[in-house]
């Protein structure tokens, strides 16, 4: 009766692995004082735009004549239409209102879209990667069907479109883990594959915020015939600190078809109807303060914590790299990913750095086979924190 | 590529269907006013004390002191133990806090529970049913393998325990959309089902702060063994009017076990993982929202509007059966399940209650081949509507 894929997933979770040693070094080690550059959480608040947008909302919902009961499954039409506004058209890209999805964040759809795939699809994915794109597929029965597109310095950190076909390919770009981006030129070759091999790409955006070169495409849709091939998922976590209210959007293009049991069908429809019927829209109060980060305060506000976390970021590439240090990404991301000195396996580093400085990395093999040898630090802390863990390193007798 | 069971599921959603003809009804006769008793969504505003809650929470989301990222994926324990402390331990139901499962909405978990099981699982639903059973059951592969236990006169409107195995049993109460309740007799009768047969019972408690009869179970874990065969799902959405804002819990018990591939396993450490891998935990201000409820300012809220609601019950019950309806339902669930008069088919009365009186109900035929002949009415409407139905209901030449 029970879905034995799940028999197939690796015990622990990778930051429930981390979580325990840190909880187990604390608890060895009371005096010292632990900086987590490790799980990619934001620490900063929300924009007041969307605090301010928050308690309005609350109060329509506490009134007879402004309560809101259930919303459109696919979100209103105030944030869908606020998106498509400001994070697509300035792009080129011209999108209906009901080729977006609001969700309760872009874990869930990640997740979720595994619905509409069969279970003998095949996957690709590049290595390292984002445990919940594997685990998923794992628990939908494509565990042996996925394909690690490595990202390593023998190919200069870029994955290469694979020679043979591949139904579903997984991008994250800025990339999480390694907090690198991919150029136009680059994109387009990932398009013009899955056009040719009728592939879906599912483009994971979440970072793009934290984009500040100009070449660097936000959208995959900015890919001409990317409409055709991809499903994007955006978030505002990291753009908003939406992390603890939980929301971001799928675009579904509906230029996007497959054919199935002989008909051509268009995922824009079939993800509709996954929606309908296994979820029952985001809350109001999250979409209102969404629909604020678009205001002119919010933009302002976003861009300020941005510039937070992005100068945390230059400030510990600047130092590491006059430590040394080989440090990739966090010019377009807020994630580095560093490599281990002196061939030093990941999780050894991420043990001495814990040990020996009380410093929490995230050790980069959590992310696949091709993330040995590296650790990924992120940009989220505190200002105080980033240079007092720096300060650490720079005193540091390796 | 495409997951064809997609392709089974019937074309049009029945509220979409309802919707287009209230649409077109309201488009050729814009001087009528329409009153709907058709959907089940709240006209309520949301407690005061839930409001309350929420402006604070939104306050420390705007405060780097007090601002919360990411929460656990099951749901902060402030409110896992609150639902403990007042919705179980009362009832004789003692629960660890890892048996709790915050979600957003009880739709949500219903449809997504069906990632633990096979895609050639049986499955047992009563008819009329909830159409989300069924379709999420058509996408996972399932619909084929789904067996009607039928609600009708012909049983005195409570279904029987089969006399053949079934994987999974969906039951519903108070019941939606007949609002009949089950007994205590006759519940322990599938929970002996389900642990005879291994089965696992899905039990839909949504509306269960509707019960007023003292002898009614508010909770299968009421029964004995039901920790054993029995996941939960309950919401908020109808007890405090959450549709908007989201909130609901499953229960997963540590007793309930199944085997796979020659081993036992716990379906709350699969639905742990499933949850920690395709879900980010439901908005912190939601969750402190859900937890005022359980203040004795939010629980005699949330008590007054209840009755507002079966008050709207009682009259539309008590006038419907002067006038020589059959209507069941509607004394522990908001719902009223109405025969249809002269042997007219659902759709047909749904028809002359919008055309003749301007009425919104939904047809029973609907819910399912058992649901023919009966149309739902829902309390949830304003008093003055309930009123001026029946006002209408009265003066009606049928």
């Amino acid at each position: 009766m029970i879905n034995e894929n799940f028999l197939q997933l690796s015990d622990s979770y990778l930051f429930s692995a981390i979580a325990k040693k840190v909880r187990d070094y604390k608890a060895a080690h009371p005096e010292r004082r632990v900086i987590s550059l490790g799980i990619g959480d934001v620490t900063q608040p929300l924009p007041q735009a969307c605090i301010e947008a928050m308690h309005r909302a609350v109060d329509e919902m506490g009134c007879a004549e402004t309560f809101r009961g259930y919303g459109p499954e696919q979100g209103y039409d105030f944030l869908r239409e606020a998106i498509i506004r400001h994070d697509f058209a300035p792009r080129g890209v011209a999108l209906d209102m009901d080729e977006v999805f609001i969700s309760d964040g872009a874990k869930s759809d990640c997740g979720n879209i595994g619905d509409l795939f069969r279970a003998d699809c095949t996957v690709g994915m590049t290595d390292p990667v984002y445990p919940v794109y594997v685990d998923s597929n794992v628990m939908g029965g494509r565990g042996a069907n996925i394909t690690y597109l490595p990202v390593t310095a023998a190919n200069g950190f870029v994955p290469q479109v694979p020679e043979h076909h591949i139904d579903i390919i997984y991008l994250c770009y800025p990339n999480n883990p390694t907090g690198m981006v991919i150029g136009r030129e680059e994109l387009q070759k990932w398009v013009d594959y899955a056009r040719r091999e009728h592939s879906v790409i599912l483009y994971d955006a979440a970072y793009e915020a934290y984009i500040r070169h100009a070449d660097i495409p936000h959208t995959i849709y900015e890919i001409p015939g990317a409409k055709e091939c991809a499903i994007e998922l955006r978030s505002f976590s990291k753009t908003a600190g939406f992390t603890g209210i939980r929301c971001g959007c799928t675009i579904v293009p509906k230029a996007l078809k497959a054919s199935v049991g002989g008909r051509e069908v268009g995922l824009n429809q079939l993800w509709n109807r996954r929606q309908c019927t296994k979820f029952n829209g985001t809350s109001y109060v999250t979409q209102r303060a969404a629909e604020a980060i678009y205001t002119p305060e919010g933009q302002e506000q976003v861009r300020r914590t941005i510039d937070y976390y992005m100068g945390n970021a230059d400030r510990m590439r600047s130092r590491l790299a006059a430590l040394g240090y080989e440090a990739r990404g966090g010019e377009d991301a807020p994630y580095i990913w560093l490599r281990c000195p002196e061939d030093m396996g990941s999780w050894a580093f991420f043990d001495r750095l814990l040990n020996e400085l009380s410093l929490v990395t995230t050790p980069g093999v959590g992310f696949g086979p091709s993330g040995e040898g590296f650790v990924r630090l992120t940009a989220f802390g505190r200002r105080e924190d980033c240079d007092e863990a720096m300060k650490r390193m720079e005193q540091w007798n390796l």
